[in-house]
């Protein structure tokens, strides 16, 4: 009943416009849900950022480590290289963890 | 004066429209603050999140294990069962821990 | 490439007048990206949060142990005894670990 388990929890920074372009590659690397909200950001490719105006994203995602390895892979060859996307992971722990995939 | 200390930090994220109905069992729970952002999501259960509309609200408190171990009790037996909540916790370092209740 | 790296992620909230300041402090502490969302917050000092109006700023930044701890010193002697600022700090893993300082 109160058991929690661990699992990985990964935010990630873009620019807004790309909000629906990383749900669809969230679905793709398996994640059943997710968590968005309206950020600002400066970053070390700030520019990049401004340039594109509209402001950022924010999405967190509760997962298996094996669902955040898949979206690592995605950001590191379809976003990292072009757009100024910053990610962070650690671990958290939930309760029912079969709804995260654990 | 430099001193870090522990605490939980307990994430929930819910329907809007739950905003101050968390808000009350976090103070019965004992918390002394949280933060709340607007956030919109989808999860295992978003078919219900998007029947109730009005967006999600994202509730982060600083708390000791005790306290959120009181809200975790809340959310299996008032909110987890009806609602589509998602919550995690992790451990942070702060300094003034007194303030949380350190 | 797929190297992650281990980062502080140092979270603010504050009073949202407080901005720009904060990130004036967080630029001489060394920090080269942040992240801003707009936030409501209670706290064990939430009179004065109320007695401001306006909000708070919740604002995230990934940097080295040594730029963070530039930033809780900056707290502690110019924001923690005079306004209702809470912050708390935690270790992530990122990949490029270099656009962090690291």
């Amino acid at each position: 009943m109160t058991d929690r388990t661990t699992v990985k929890c990964l935010t990630i920074v873009a620019e807004a416009v790309l909000e629906q372009r990383l749900i669809n590659d969230l679905r793709l690397a398996g994640a059943s849900g997710w968590t968005l909200t309206s950020a600002q950001g400066a970053g070390p490719r700030t520019r990049r950022v401004s340039e594109a105006g509209g402001g950022n994203v924010r999405v967190e995602v509760l997962a298996t480590a094996e669902v955040v390895d898949r979206m690592w892979s995605a950001l590191r060859e379809r976003y990292f290289p072009q757009y100024a996307v910053v990610a962070w992971e650690y671990d958290v722990k939930v309760e029912r963890g079969e709804l995260f995939g654990s």
